[in-house]
């Protein structure tokens, strides 16, 4: 057994792990801190988790030293705080939030709007995207766990820079349930005011811009043509709890080619990756509370502009989901343990 | 392993059964039957199925009798007409429509203006609460999977009729998602009709009313009063997919009993009926995709109308999750196997 | 043209009363009041008002003295610190909190856990029901807008009442959209908390159980028959933006008596509530927006038990759309100017 | 008074159209047919048009020719049947279909698959987008009602096509509430499928896409350079009734040029399109209800791609709403005429 410790459990990201870890059959979950809800049973403030989850939140850190994993579910920069002191300890790490997954310090400085406080560990991190780094994730102490729009937008772009097929500008117009908010209180994201509507927003300059643009940047390639071109990207609010719709835009320079293949051959065997069939369109329901990505591939009137349509669910692939995954390529289990529930449809 | 039937896979509790089913240990699913899918992949028609459920649905029913179980997903009416035939063959039936939960023939004539073809199997069917039943249940060849509403509330109103406090008139206020509605194009439930909107409808008169009244008059007592009063019941569409919350009002004849202790002493040991600390409220979302009945106990100013509030997922609990619970107690299975998942919130 | 002021203008019933007031061809808009909003243009925090309301919120109060009428639509307390210096000024008042609906100082203090700081203005305060206190309304001074419960609720029974035709214990089971739980941030509100799911609340005693008590024991009485009964109130959220639904359950006595004639009779001239035929069953979108309350009445199976629905918009009848009414009688103008445009459906 | 009538008033767009004429006060409407709902009281299927409009559904068309103007909120191809015959009897004609809309019948043929039935029209008929032909619409005979994407869109990309600024492809990113799919039945957008999710569709050619490429062609230009580039149309379904987001993106000659300013003196005076300050994020809630656009602009990163972010509400702006703008502009009446509310929010 895995011996887990959670930070930071009251928020969505923590609940989505609690609600994943409470099946996983290799883990026991020995502490989950929170501040604001320290003493409070789990399942007071999370009644779905009565009968699955026997903790109370704790406030101190105390008991995480003697965990073999600790996953950080916090407010970006409270991890860094941490970190350093549990990987001496022998204790791995897999932070959801955004403090290890910006490899350059000047960019989390630039984004983030405070100096790193464990730049060193930059380089250490992996980032926890399986599909493009496996081997990595395998011996890591420190695991970087991607954000929901990267996770949904790389996984799209993978297999068309990996072949060094797009030129040009690519579009990034990604819409969000809210959850991808997180659970604190804010007018914006009431229903009274987030249901029944639709917006654009951070169109100047999201943070999840530089962590794609890492990404892509960095991708395997099995071309000598890297992708050099613009990124521009568009989150946006739409009203549900849950998913993320990713409808990517670009140029492919080859007209010949499969794209279709190109898709399905850079995914299979890839468990949590689902290349539908050609001429679908994936629904984000179809991934609702599982750790898929559904993608398919359009190329409209046979031009040159093609789009890739990939959903995932945001707290699920797109955060706790992964996390898991990272975890069980980390300690040896098979991969989709405990991650292996249908979506929930309707 | 358990060789498994559906009759109607095609619609919501059939998508349910196949959803839950398809990571359930010992069941092997066999066949799937549709005849407005007939021919389509199961994963065509659910795209959330992809890589869990490799069928096809069946135009024909000829595989059912080589089943030890079979599922009657289908619109009221149609299992009776199979049914005679497959228990001979030494099939086992658990029906999640109408067709078998009334005993007496001439009520569902009244209700189902139909002449019913095996009158004589009503007698022999076995109603599938298990914490009304659980015995019989466990022998039964044929189940008949309670409705929906009626699962709400005879499991709200089991404890107080068992001790018989209840006089007067019980007022059943019900709110159910429009999943309970199933799966057919209609207007009334498309979103632009049904969303963002509250309505009651059938206060003249519910075809799960005859249910719960019989199934109140066959509850078993603990005391020599039996429950003589008048059942008013009133269920409402809510602009949401699943879940039930039936609201219940009743006058309770002893004013000193701790009705807290009586509903956890009847409950204790049930698997998936939760009853609440004093003082809480349920909401629907603590039970979406799980198995569960939350249930929690009011007393208005301590006065004499007690306020029952008890929450179940319609498609799950409230059918399909209930039909898998009544398929473990028949097989001899640990009941909770396949069903043992928290709830998706948020 | 009557110069109109708002206090607390930030949050949804002020923000509807802008909404209503933008078009009504008799009012001018002088102040609209906001602490928290101080300084900001009523379109920057409403963008939907662009173009309609050229105000800027204003922190100070200074202004409402030279008004005709003054709408507060603030937190319960606030209102009263005000009152009493605004109506020797000859400003008239509706206040659409809580602070003047209970007649008896000592319901306050008991319901609202402070003392009553103008006790001697509550028997001056008419309580704004045009349906039954439009003669008084006329010459008020102060009005207090009747809470939107409350306003469905009497709506409901007013009928019944009158006649004197209800006996034993009269259960309210009422449903709210969230927008009735006001603007401000709260997790519970949140769309990733209410959507998608349904729950009651307070239902130990909510602050609108007294008001409701009051207004049916002051209905006016055909006959020698006041109800003498309990109420039992149950609200609960549901997932929409607006909306209440009440589900009324009585007891009648009289079984010859034709309700639906008692409805209409009771009800004909009243321009904002519309009986609907029998078998009907109103939806809370019949009203989205508009001022009207749409009832229908049932009596299921002939019994005893008369159920009554009754819908309205909580955030126009039964708040700023009613207090618009009551202006318009204040001021002599046909009762529905400003008021008269339909639903918003779909 | 203008004399109305409305062909097809059982559809969304019709009821839309019986919405905003219930208060027009230069309108009355003498018929209205379906054959759907044909004897019907129009206040039975629409109950929030209770009291509000009068009429009953009617099966035959004989009253048509005695209209001023007649509405088509049809299907497509039914239109074009009847008003061959009505214009030659002086009756003005404002078809919400796609009868009209494409000035090659070729084209009419390509996209929707039969013949057109009197081309001869397809030349007279006016496109009805005020902010770009309001001289013609004054005129008209017939006039072809935009399209709800097509609308939101050239609305967004006129001001640029107009001064020729863009290169290039321009990318289309659309989402619509379902209302956008009309008021049948249908499984694809009952609340069970379609809330809770998002998803693209029609990407490989909508019939949207021949209408806006036909629009952009014909745009006014102020210079002389004419937009020679491809347009790519991606639209979505939303989780909401309402609302249309257009995100448009393009490559922008000019990097000196101040866009702001461009949007905000195209449309000076536009009575309904808003151009919203710089860095504003317009909702489509902002809109619901009501005729505006708003629109707002942005250069990510200073970079050559240009982000306009556009919201309509489908049903008025984008049909209904939009419909009666051109009956004002016919008639020689004030545009805003029945078309002044704010929208409904929240």
């Amino acid at each position: 057994m895995i011996r887990v410790g959670i930070v930071g459990g009251a928020g969505y990201t923590g609940a989505e792990l609690l609600r994943l870890l409470s099946t996983h059959p290799h883990v026991r979950l020995c502490t989950v801190t929170s501040r604001s809800a320290a003493g409070c049973p789990v399942s007071d403030l999370f009644p779905s988790l009565r009968g699955k989850v026997d903790l109370h939140f704790c406030g101190a850190e105390s008991q995480l030293a003697t965990c073999d994993l600790v996953f950080f579910a916090t407010p970006n920069g409270v991890a860094m705080q941490s970190v350093p002191g549990l990987l001496p300890a022998g204790v791995r790490v897999i932070d959801l939030a955004a403090d290890f997954r910006l490899r350059d310090p000047r960019l989390w400085h630039q984004w983030y709007h405070s100096e790193h406080s464990c730049p060193d560990l930059l380089q250490e991190a992996v980032y926890g995207l399986a599909e493009m780094n496996r081997e990595e994730i395998n011996d890591a102490r420190l695991v970087a766990n991607p954000g929901c729009y990267p996770t949904a937008t790389q996984l799209g772009l993978l297999p068309l820079i990996r072949q060094g097929l797009v030129s040009g500008t690519i579009v990034i117009d990604a819409k969000s349930g809210v959850s991808g908010a997180g659970r604190g209180a804010s007018v914006s994201t009431s229903l009274g005011e987030a249901s029944e509507s639709l917006k654009a927003y951070g169109a100047e300059g999201h943070r999840h811009l530089p962590e794609i643009r890492q990404g892509v940047a960095r991708m395997p390639l099995a071309t000598a043509e890297p992708f050099t071109g613009e990124l521009v990207f568009v989150p946006h609010l739409a009203p549900m709890i849950r998913g993320i719709h990713a409808t990517l835009y670009c140029q492919v320079k080859d007209h010949q080619i499969d794209l279709q293949t190109v898709y399905e051959s850079t995914y299979s065997g890839e468990p949590f990756v689902d290349v539908m069939p050609a001429g679908s369109y994936p629904e984000t329901r179809s991934v609702r509370g599982c750790n898929q990505c559904r993608i398919a591939v359009h190329r409209p009137g046979g031009g040159d502009t093609v789009v890739i349509l990939c959903v995932i669910d945001n707290l699920v692939k797109g955060a706790a989901g992964q996390a898991i995954q990272n975890m069980n390529i980390m300690f040896g289990i098979d991969e989709i343990t405990g991650l292996d529930c249908p979506a929930l449809v309707p």
